[in-house]
C-alpha cells in the first residue's frame, strides 16, 4: 500500500466492509514508481477538472477529459483470503492460460512454479518489477490498471503430482452436454492462469512474465484472449454487453448478498466435496462459447428478445419493469401467451427453476479474426465461479442442453474445469497448502 | 455536429487550425441517443470532478474516477478534407481488413458499395443508426469511442473495374525485400478497411455492420486485429509502447509540421505520381511484422537499446537528451564508438540518412496466440501513412533491409499497400471521384 488516499473502485453497489477487509481488496492508489510525476503532484483523489474540459494543469495527453492514469492507477492486492479476479469488476482485456506439466515435473517443481508465480503476480498487481525478471518495458508508464492474476488446479495436475488423494471431489469431469463440439487441445489443462487488466499491453505483459517464470516446469498448452468494454466508454452501471448485444451479467449474484460467499467460495475448513486445502477457493468452469453471429442477426429484435426473456436494449424482463426487476415467470399476454417464453435462456438457467443452482458469470468477449466462410470467429470466453459445479454450471448446462432457446446460435468448442484455491498470504503462495500440506 | 460544447480531443500538441477545418476535424460531444441521462445531464464538456474522487454525481459506474463515458463521447467526423483514421492519435482497438470484389461485379457494384460504406461509416462514427442495418445492439450505451473508419483501394482493383488507366503510378507494387516471409492470403486485396475505435465493442459493431454492408459485392479477404494502450492508462504525454517495450512514434511527423501535409497528403489535383481522383488522399502500407520475442527478451537492456539507437524506459536518444531531443548521429563516446550504432534502427530509417523519406507511422500492436513451439504470434500491424510510398516506406525499408540491427528480431509476414482516396464530403462517399469521373 502507499501513503496516498484510497478510494474504492468498486462497481455499484459497493463491496460489503466483511470482503474489503478480507483481501482481494480493491485499492486505488499511485504507483510512483510507473508514473511520471504530472498526476503525481496533484495526488490520488485529488483529481481536477475544470468545467471547461479543456486545458488542464495535470493532463498532456491524447484526451483532455479523461483524468490520465485514472485507469491505469486501479490496483487489486494480490494477497488476502481469495485470489483476485473472481469478484471485480471484468477487465477490458483478458488472458486464460493453461499449461501443462513436462514430463517429469512434480509436485516439487509444481511447488516452486506456484510460488515463483505467486510473487510475479503480487509485484506485477503492484506495479512494482518482478524480482529476478528482466522488466520488459512494456507496461512501463501506464500503472497496474486493476491487472489480476488467478491461479488454479485442473482434475490431471493431482495424478501428475502424485497428490491424487488431494484432488476435490468438486473437480470431477465435467459431464458430457449434448450440444458439445469441443476442441480437446483447447480444453483442459493442469494448471489454468487467468490474467486480466484494463489496459491491453499490462495484461500481454503479465502474460508473457508468467509463462517465463514457468521455467522448464510447465508449457503452454492453450491461450484464449478475449475483451470487454473499456473503462468510461459508457455509463451504464456496472452490466456488460456481450457480442450478440445483450445487457449480460444482470441477475448474477452480488457480493453483498447474504449467501454470495456460499454460492461461490468453498467454506472455511472444506466441505464435504472439497478438501480444507480448497478454503475460501472456488471452482472455474471456463468454456469457449462461439456465438453463430450470422445466424442471430437473421433474427428480428423481437425473436432475439424472446430467445433470452429480456429486452435488448437494456436489459428489462420481458414480463416487465427495468433490468432490475425480477423476471415473472408467470405473467402472461391477452392471449395466455407467457411473457417470458418457456424456452428462453433466463427462464431455463434461473436459479428458480434449477433448484437453486447459482454461479457467478465473468465472462470475457473474444474475437478470432474470420472463418473460412467469412463467419466470425467470436463468442464467450464464458467463465463461471461456483464453490461446487454440481450446484452451479452442471444442473443449469444439463437444463440448458435440453431446452435453451439460445443453443441454435451458439457451439461450445472448449471447455475445462479449474480447483481455484483460496488467496495466498503475505509471504505464501497460492496452493500452499496443498503442495505443503 | 450537435449543439454541444465541443471541446477538441486531441493529443499534444494541438491541430493546426488549418487541419481542424480541413474536417477529420476532432470533436467531443455527447452523443443524446445512446447514453444514459445522467451524464447527458451534466452537460459535454461540463464534466466536474470532486476533489475527493470519490462519490460523483454524474458517475453510477465501476470506477469513480474515470468520469463515465469520457472515453465513449470522443468523436471524429468522417466527412472533410482528409478520410479520419490518419491524423488522429492511435485508438485502443483496431482491425484491419481486405475485401476482395466477387467475381462479376465491377465498377457499378463497387460505387455502390462504397455508397454504403461511407453512409455506414458516417453514422457510425456518429454514434447514430446505420440506416437499412439492423442494430447490433453490440456498441448501444457506449457512444463512439473515438471511432475511426478508412476506405483504401489495391492495385487489384482497378483492373477489377476497368479502371486499369486510373491507377496511381504510386501504387505500383511494394518491391520484394530479403527478410520478406510474405503470406499472400494475408496481403494485398482489392478493398481496404481500417476500423478503430477506444472501445472493443464499438470496433468490432462496426467492422461486423461494414461486413454485412459488402452484401453480395465482395468477400472478406484477410482480417487483423490490434490493440493500443488504454486511454487514461498513462499520463505519458501522446507517444505508445509496442510490445517491444518500446517508446514508438517519437520521430513522427507532426501535424502542425511546415512540410506535413507535403510528406502526408497528396496534393490538390494530385501529382506526378498520383491522378486527382487522389487529392487529398494518402498512401497506407500495411505490414504485419512478427516480433521474435523470446529472442528479444535474451538480449540485455544494454543491447536492446543499441538496437533502436534509443532508451527504452523514456526513448531518450543514446546521443543523449529526452525524448524530444534530436538524434546525434555523429556523437561518439571516450573510446570513439558511435553513441547511435551505425545499425541502430533510429539511424538507419531516419529521412536525414534516407535521401528525407518520410511517413507517418500509425500501428497497432497484435497478439493472436502463441505458435507450436510457445513463443507468442505478436508483434506490430505497422500502417504507415505517406503521399508517395516511393518518398516514404519504400526508400527506408530498402534500408532497413540490408542494415538495421532490429531485422534479427522480426518476421514481415504479411503485407498491403493501398491508395486512401481524400476524405468525402456530405452527401458524397470516398472514391465517388475514381468511380464517377
Ligand atoms: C454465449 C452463451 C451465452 C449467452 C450469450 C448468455 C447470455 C445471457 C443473458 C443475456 C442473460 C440475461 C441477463 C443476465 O441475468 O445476465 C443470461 C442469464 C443467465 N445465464 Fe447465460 N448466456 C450464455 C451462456 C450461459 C451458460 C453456458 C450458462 C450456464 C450453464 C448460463 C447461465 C446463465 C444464468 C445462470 C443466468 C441468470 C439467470 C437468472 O437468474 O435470471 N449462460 N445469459
Ligand atoms: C516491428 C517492427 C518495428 C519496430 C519495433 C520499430 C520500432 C521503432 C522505434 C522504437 C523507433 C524509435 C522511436 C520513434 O521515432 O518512433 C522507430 C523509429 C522509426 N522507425 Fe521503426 N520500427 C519497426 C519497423 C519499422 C519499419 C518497417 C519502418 C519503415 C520501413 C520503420 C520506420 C521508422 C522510422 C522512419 C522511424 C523514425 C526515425 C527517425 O526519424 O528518427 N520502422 N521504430
Amino acid at each position: 500500500m502507499s501513503d496516498e488516499k484510497a478510494t474504492t473502485t468498486e462497481a455499484e453497489p459497493p463491496r460489503t466492509r466483511d470482503r474489503e477487509e478480507a483481501g482481494g481488496g480493491t485499492t486505488l492508489s499511485l504507483s510512483r514508481r510507473r508514473l511520471l510525476g504530472t498526476v503525481g503532484a496533484a495526488g490520488a483523489g485529488g483529481l481536477a477538472l475544470g468545467a471547461s474540459g479543456g486545458a488542464l494543469a495535470l493532463s498532456q495527453g491524447r484526451d483532455p477529459v479523461t483524468p490520465l492514469a485514472s485507469v491505469g492507477t486501479g490496483r487489486h492486492t494480490f494477497h488476502g483470503t481469495h485470489q483476485p479476479g473472481i469478484v471485480e469488476p471484468g477487465q477490458a482485456h483478458g488472458h486464460l492460460a493453461a499449461f501443462d506439466l513436462v514430463p517429469g515435473a512434480g509436485r516439487r517443481e509444481a511447488a516452486a512454479l506456484l510460488r515463483r508465480w505467486s510473487a510475479a503476480a503480487a509485484a506485477l498487481m503492484a506495479g512494482e518489477p518482478v524480482e529476478g525478471v528482466a522488466a520488459t518495458g512494456i507496461a512501463d508508464d501506464a500503472g497496474p490498471s486493476s491487472l489480476t492474476v488467478t491461479f488454479g488446479f485442473g482434475a490431471s495436475f493431482f495424478d501428475r503430482t502424485g497428490l491424487a488423494d488431494q484432488r476435490p471431489a468438486a473437480l470431477e469431469p465435467l459431464p458430457e452436454f449434448s450440444a458439445d463440439e469441443l476442441d480437446g487441445r483447447r480444453s483442459n489443462g493442469d494448471l489454468w492462469v487467468q490474467v486480466a487488466a484494463d489496459d491491453g499491453l499490462v495484461a500481454f505483459d503479465a502474460l508473457r512474465v508468467l509463462q517465463r517464470e514457468t521455467g522448464r516446469a510447465a508449457r503452454l498448452r492453450w491461450q484464449m484472449t478475449g475483451f470487454n468494454r473499456t473503462p468510461g466508454a459508457t455509463d451504464r452501471p456496472r452490466t456488460a454487453r456481450n457480442l450478440m448485444g445483450q445487457v449480460d451479467g444482470t441477475n448474477n449474484p452480488r457480493p453483498e448478498d447474504d449467501d454470495f460467499d456460499r454460492h461461490v467460495f468453498v467454506p472455511r475448513g472444506g466441505d464435504r466435496r472439497s478438501p480444507a486445502w480448497m478454503e475460501h477457493g472456488s471452482y472455474a468452469v471456463v468454456r469457449r462459447i462461439r456465438m453463430l453471429l450470422d445466424e442471430w442477426d437473421k433474427q428480428s429484435l423481437e425473436q432475439q428478445e424472446r430467445v433470452i426473456g429480456r429486452r435488448k436494449s437494456d436489459g428489462a424482463p420481458l414480463s416487465g419493469g427495468d433490468e432490475r426487476t425480477p423476471l415473472d415467470l408467470e405473467k402472461t399476454d391477452a392471449r395466455g401467451r407467457l411473457l417470458v417464453p418457456f424456452n428462453a435462456h433466463a427462464r431455463v438457467s434461473a436459479p428458480e427453476t434449477s433448484g437453486g443452482a447459482t454461479m457467478l458469470r465473468r465472462p470475457f468477449s473474444y474475437h478470432d479474426g474470420f472463418l473460412p466462410d467469412g463467419a466470425p470467429d467470436a463468442g464467450l470466453l464464458f467463465v463461471a465461479w461456483q464453490a461446487d459445479p454440481q450446484r452451479g454450471f452442471v444442473p443449469v448446462q444439463r437444463k440448458l442442453d435440453r431446452g435453451d432457446a439460445l443453443s441454435r446460435f451458439v457451439r461450445h468448442e472448449a471447455s475445462a474445469l479449474f480447483a481455484v484455491p483460496g488467496g495466498a498470504p503475505e509471504g505464501g503462495y497460492v496452493g500452499q497448502p496443498l503442495l505443503e500440506g
